[in-house]
């Protein structure tokens, strides 16, 4: 009964989308997206200061094994976001040196790991970005079963294969791939909002007027004294 | 029965005070004031590196919820710290660009938020120092009250509007302000202790002869063999 | 019934098996010890980017005390990693500036602390190498007593007087004495087999053809679909 | 782009089913379903020595939010388990006595909470049982929009309405509508083993020879010494 | 600097407010307390199936030592709830059977402790209630002074000396003792309200029509689909 | 390199010491042993309300692999407390019904599991104790080597063969066999000390008084206020 599929061609959002989307970091596509996609806080990035964005392919492996990570990555395209994911809890190190110059090779622009990651020192030089749950060097096993290109639970988030993943330093977020236009669109107007009140708040305006904040204090029955 | 003021005015400690204080890292305050004050380790800095002090401006919020910051921020003045607790345990983002656009137009030279923080890389950008339990881009409301500048627990330790606010890579200490010229004194004293044993560490001696540690051990029954 | 040893003379691993293990990092040391050795993940360094090797020093001690850590310093020797273990559960700052000072003037070349560190900012400053649970300001005392080069836990695994550790990005691996040359010639083989499989990756084969996976996959029943 | 559907039919696996389904417990199911869909360990039962199985319904809820397990109850059919997710991360005690209350008079057979629950007292009372991440008296809004019987994530794994949930105190697991009758067939078969290897281990047989595990100790180098 | 404080009398609320309020449950006290003063969920009962309501004899402790728990249990009366803080993080067990036996000897009725307990066999057999962060034989020192009845940070929130403490399975809420009137004519209000929608739900309604939630899910958007 | 031995035949301290030291509960024993032997507070009993003593036989698995195990429960002897470790973290479900069934054919008194147990209402029928880090039906594999009888690390302590193991609801601690006797007689001079200690308490005496610790809180400068 074990998910054993290999799905060998998945559909990409277009790449003028996905441009689009990359202009926007994960707190504005979070927002966009009515606060949903967001994986959990625990999942960090190795490299700071990095944002990637890119269709996911998936890979679903067993604890502490890491097979179908091998079987995803020749499956991959450049501007691919590899997103990782185990059948239990897990923290083992899932992902090294080795699995990330061969995914470099192949134009993978990021891993995004729920479990562990190791040989992190030769990825910051390698400048690979890999966002995961822990750094650990416990080694995994390649004996176990899995499917790639399946819809995975990530950081308790549903990834589909194809799904738009935006990560960076605020963590990561997926879009399904039948929403990214509309969370284009919804983020380009959260954006362009956000640089006007960006220019009020920086010439001294309170959000409390910008927001029209007094009255729900008011409401609330907030009393100011001196 | 909430907790809903707002208190404009508070006194804080003098510039002189408080420009002494800031003279002094956290590990070093926080024996000066005998091992009180010490927010809990969870909350760490976003910006590795900096130091900063000032009287807080307190804000107390719902669980999710940032109405009660907007309200703290245009109450500060520059130099001040503003302090972000909830009612109840909360990861949210509660704080992200646009508030700190708005903190540093107002002078606030920092926040230690009892909760989430997001937006870090444009925070790393601009430089604006955040102390927090957690980085994430899971968003609030602005529906509930609160209060400013009221007692708050933050991470464990009480801190009331106007006491002084130290924080740097080793975490934040919070220091009432009727204890704050004692804490200096002790402080002065205990950093020209330190001076001292700096120069003798680095010039071989032992912190067992320095310390008098010697009788100690003989007195506790520790053995040496060779 | 207190373990409350110091024993003055260990027998290290020699200067060259040292410098020779030193070569390999955290994850190689581990892999070719027969994943044996690796503390848990919870430590982590305080300074990125760096990679240490020597003999350990242990120091054990009750928790939130660290009078056997100054015990300890003294009978370090240029090369040494000292070893701070507690009797339990602990994250007070066991170690700050002033004892990080004396440990470098001793030639101490790195801590690795089941608890708690603080200074870090200088500890970044003067480029001494921690790796620790936590960061923490709180203090210890110095008052109990515990014992100086006997085997302690540290963080899950067993270290003995003299065993080799080797400390990076991904964590701290201990090796013990005796398995030092067999662990060295294991990570020559394997840095040796792995030189050459990253030019394979880069040159973009597949791990699946390289490892012999495909049978692999094959036998545990995994479908490829379109 | 919120998912705000209510989906008032789904398909139930049929009586037959989940009767002999009900018949295995947690672990056992677990494994005849090839190790998939064990809910997150922190997932715990309220009341000990309980064990449910039915059909879920699913209430997606925005983090500390519960309007949507209010628009769930009421669509529950005899039988039912509720499934409660939420959007972000949440410890909120998302279900008390009077939700309970209304659960039993509608025949729900237990709740899975991947957050919190109050009023335990009255829940252990009234003998009805809930697997939950947290207890807490920590209450919720009703103000969030959300979602019913759409799939959902709770505690790391997919719940789709109509799934299987069988619950006990080894914690929580969930089989897809169409496998449940493959995971009847392969549960009755481990069953049926373990019953035997029940009464050969009572009667001082070794697992070593029953499972024919000594020749892998031999081949794994595994030495006997006396 | 140390807050050593001992103040031998306090304020409690009246043995007439106290009774009302013992009527409560914790999860109707917060919420009648606007959801305020409920202590963190990690402080958990050892006893299950207790509720206790008292006045707080507070004592605060340095983390490891339980010195100024011996001083307030001499200083309590029959009713009493004793509340142990500690001004760093610790899991020590800082009560045990000894320590229990006296309290009962006074009538304290129960203690809540933001640390650990032991002997919790024991404590079960005499039926003395203890809620706490965990359960640990790790002993303390007594050898660090502290403060009995001064205003105490307790699991997250403030503890004053006469504060009412309710506790039971959902776990601990403490109410300012000049809020406890008000509090309990809230509960009150909140009980008779319940009682009633308990019977209701018991009969079948939905609290989507008892609460008139069906006009908030409309506006929200949420559409029902067959 | 691993460690693969299993070792036949070990050393256990004497029934009647055995019997002697099962006279006293963790607390005390921990105490009894100058603190020493704790194991962390993480590993709870499955079953409330038990005590178990005896000679430790060690298992020493991979990560996620029980093979060890049933290699171990075969050397076991009536009495045995089947101590379980793992080369990495993990939280498996390394034992269930089965092996307890094997365990107790075999007399072995309890299990102590650094990792997780599955089956637990099974194991609570049958009145067999386990204490352990998790409870999850998560299974392992039994395909890796490991060892018998060797030194262990377990939650955070040395476990050899033959060492004394106590565990109770205060959790577990570990007697090296060579200090069992003096172990016993410290256990049982304070076990006497504290029969009188509880007479005086429960009379109403105050351990201010009994311990002498009135000078010493004079000495630390408290100050008694009314």
């Amino acid at each position: 009964m074990t998910d054993s599929r290999v799905v060998r061609n998945i559909r990409r959002p277009s790449a003028e989308l996905l441009a689009e989307l990359s202009g926007y970091g994960v707190a504005t596509v979070h927002e966009a997206y009515g606060r949903r996609g967001l994986l959990a806080p625990e999942i960090r990035p190795v490299l700071a200061g990095r944002r990637v964005c890119g269709p996911a392919v998936t890979s679903l492996n067993a604890a502490g094994d890491n097979l179908m990570v091998h079987a995803a990555v020749e499956l991959c395209r450049p501007g691919d976001v590899l997103v990782i994911a185990t059948t239990g809890p897990s923290a083992h190190g899932m992902v090294g040196d080795l699995l990330c110059t061969q995914a470099r090779a192949r134009g993978i622009v990021a891993m995004v790991i729920d479990s562990g990651v190791r040989d992190v020192a030769d990825l910051r030089e390698m400048g690979f970005p890999v966002w995961s749950r822990a750094i650990t060097a416990q080694g995994t096993t390649k004996e176990h079963g899995g499917a790639v290109n399946v819809p995975v639970v990530c950081a308790g988030q549903t990834v589909g294969p194809g799904d738009a993943v935006v990560a960076d330093d605020d963590g990561v977020v997926v879009v399904a791939a039948a929403d990214v236009a509309d969370v284009v669109a919804a983020a380009a107007a959260r954006e362009a909002r956000e640089v006007l009140l960006r220019k009020r708040y920086a010439a001294g305006e309170s959000s409390l007027d910008v927001n029209s904040l007094r009255p729900v204090l008011d409401r609330l029955g907030v009393r100011y004294l001196d």
